[in-house]
């Protein structure tokens, strides 16, 4: 289960337009096989996406997708730095409860 | 309910050792009042905490508390740039079984 965490870092006062992208085809992507969780979170200076696929291949097919596309073409102008996105593995540690998404 | 995403970006071929300083320490961090979630992950050239606590004042009370800066002071020499620590709020958009943590 590839975990992703997405940091798009915006420009000074666009954090809710890029909130608004998200909005507009984060239903989408919640429908794409394999999309476990689509988790999208603002703070001062960015919109962070924490995402968990099924597999590598339904990770695959979502890069490839319409929605992301979409999402990126949206959010290309608003962004302060290139969009951070981090492929990653959860690493199991303590409580198995509050250890996995 | 804060969630905070930590990007520790790990000097190269020091992943490994920066995990193994959060193995020692997330059991504690488990324990703490409030915390929902502490969720380590791994990439090639980092160490990702995905974080959910109950309210400000539990995240407040991690900050200051011995778990946090025993994590800090081990990968204090262990970093390819100071850690990244983005306090968010979720956005609910889309299927809410996939947009919340």
């Amino acid at each position: 289960m590839p975990i992703v965490v997405a940091t798009i870092k915006t420009q000074p006062g666009q954090t809710e337009t890029v909130l608004n992208v998200f909005r507009a085809h984060a239903p989408a992507v919640h429908q794409e096989d394999g999309c476990l969780l689509y988790a999208v979170h603002s703070g001062p200076d960015r919109v962070v996406v924490v995402e968990n696929w099924a597999d590598g291949a339904a990770l695959d097919a979502h890069s490839r997708g319409p929605a992301l596309a979409a999402i990126a073409a949206g959010v290309s102008d608003l962004l302060a730095e290139p969009m951070d996105v981090a492929v990653l593995e959860p690493v199991a540690m303590g409580d198995p409860a509050k250890s996995t998404l």
